[in-house]
């Protein structure tokens, strides 16, 4: 049985067959079909965030966190100061990275069961008039928690500081309106609720902040200022694009529209969510999240407090059955988390459930 | 007519169906299969420098470039001082991401039409003892030709000079024996000599001085020493690889262990290289290189000298004819160049070369 096993990850998750499809063919790199191509991802991704007025899209090599630095390093001056908003292992990630690359970074802790605070993040910009950059990731990956945007956005706003978003898992699923919401960068990935395959970044820069970006950067490669000046001019990527990624994500893009866009995907993993918290309560599983800051994207859930639990075994057994689940990422608690992202809808969630009441048994919990 | 075109580039190039083909499933990043995958590419890649006793290879998500640039962060001290032998704009490429990242960096200039010189290498490391690192290109893609790489290693090994070497277009085809050649950095890309898809790179670094690269890359994304830490406890990549990618690479590397190896290889890179310098000349075309520093990679051939010359109008003429051109790269001459690497054969390469002649007469050449 060779079936393909159907990704309950956060990405790279399960995609359709005519997506993987547009990988079957080479492309030239220089050539003008493929220019073409990254022409058209490009300002099919500003019409999701309604963004063609305030916002460009660079995309860049590599996976989301590259594109996560490559953002922190083009925006942020080299005696900036970033704030990082701190409510798990993605936000710790952005702290560090930052930090590395010598920018003066400081962290705003919250609990990973919690959301971050806007007030807080008020009170602390009002307090060290040295911050010029807040970070924050939309949906926290690590726990599930969906994070304030708009609040966030408003804050920064009227204390005139850069906003840069980690929007890794809920860029294409949960409504996020440049004309509404203010940031300075914003970050997503191929592999994610655009459902193409992993491989490469793209990060949406504030039309007013992008000359000041010119010469931030001490990495070439992620250099997000000049691999958009020379996309202008040429129409080619800067260095060897992953060709086949970018198809794909091309192809995944039209699918995506001829779904219905934004609001449409958000509803189906709305159903996907439904239908995994409704199938596991009935198995006894309890959500790590309160339901109202929980987004639809991942579900942390709490492992059995049996003794005979083990993480592993408990993997393998479900993957027998034909799906991955994914580990958890919290430190102090036991927990597993599930997907609802990618080329699968409630009934294959149904199925997943149905596999999970299985793997029990076999496992005699 | 929507056959697919040839590609005559160095890189994205024409892969095989079966690599293709190998992108036809989805796999989740944390799963066993999937690290089953990494750990066999990732010895194959040592296996073909003869590398198992003293390197270890570190892949890495981006373009090749991203893999130079991690190289130089991960191997060089940041009070290091990087000697740059440059003979081209990969050489030119290098220098400019050391000096941005903020490592010293001085360039010993050489002519783009000759081999950088090892004599000439010696003079400057005696002359100045504070360089630490050497950085070479093996195969100059500009050009096209072949830098001294043995030459260049002993006058290192001779200086105890750490010698990082950009094996991007070589890696596969040429030779290169990590037991007679000491280097402690190669790096190359899955989309060249190997024939995979483009999307991520790999960098050999030399057992004995991976320790002292502990914290010295002030990038997270391109830390290969956090990076082969991470992969050797958990036998995952730290940051979501690009599966497809990986798994179309392994695909390829088993048909170039079927294919005979890097001789094999070799052997029908030189074939097609021969098919297209004999049916050039023929047509009036020059190399720009001579022969015996010229690499079977990618040729550099001088336009034609005719006021009606065109470079687009002669890539499109040979394009629609189902053959991909690369432009030239060369600052003084116009040129063109023909790339003899990827899953073509001599009679593609014949095949070409008709396609040229035909262009010629439709542009009245």
């Amino acid at each position: 049985m060779d079936r393909d096993k159907i990704l309950l990850t956060p990405g790279p998750l399960t995609t359709t067959l005519r997506t993987k499809l547009a990988m079957l063919k080479d492309w030239g790199s220089w050539d003008a079909d493929f220019n073409a191509v990254t022409a058209s991802v490009r300002a099919s991704l500003l019409k999701i965030i309604h963004g063609s007025d305030s916002h460009v899209v660079v995309p860049l090599q590599g996976s989301g966190t590259f594109s996560v630095e490559a953002a922190v390093a083009t925006l942020v001056p080299r005696d900036g100061h970033v704030l990082v908003l701190d409510n798990g292992a993605y936000c710790k990630r952005a702290a560090r990275l930052t930090s590395l690359m010598g920018r003066r970074c400081t962290v705003l802790g919250f609990d990973e069961a919690e959301q971050i605070s806007a007030a807080v993040l008020q009170e602390n910009l009002k307090a060290d008039a040295s911050i010029t950059h807040v970070v924050m990731i939309h949906c926290e990956t690590g726990a599930g928690v969906l994070n304030p945007l708009q609040a966030v956005a408003d804050v920064c706003e009227a204390h005139d500081k850069g906003l840069i978003v980690d929007a890794m898992s809920s860029f294409g699923a949960l409504e996020i309106d440049a004309r509404k919401t203010r940031f300075d960068a914003l970050i997503a990935a191929s592999g994610k609720c655009l459902e193409g395959v992993p491989g490469m970044g793209f990060v949406f820069i504030r039309k007013a902040v992008l000359d000041g970006c010119l010469g931030q950067s001490q990495s070439l490669a992620m250099d997000l200022h000049d691999q958009y000046v020379y996309m202008e001019k040429t129409g080619q990527w800067r260095f060897t694009p992953p060709t086949h990624v970018v198809v794909a994500l091309h192809e995944a893009i039209a699918q995506f529209e001829a779904e219905g866009g934004q609001s449409a995907r958000l509803a189906r993993y709305t159903q996907n969510y439904q239908a995994l918290i409704s199938g596991m309560a009935k198995l006894g599983f309890k959500p790590f999240l309160d339901p109202t800051i929980q987004a639809p994207i991942i579900v942390t859930f709490l492992a059995p407090e049996h003794p005979a639990y083990d993480f592993k075994a408990f993997y393998a057994a479900v993957r027998a059955r034909g799906f991955l689940l994914y580990p958890g990422k919290l430190t102090q608690i036991e927990t597993f988390r599930v997907g609802c992202i990618g080329a699968i809808g409630p009934q294959d969630m149904a199925q997943a459930v149905h596999a999970v009441a299985l793997a029990l048994k076999d496992l005699g919990l």
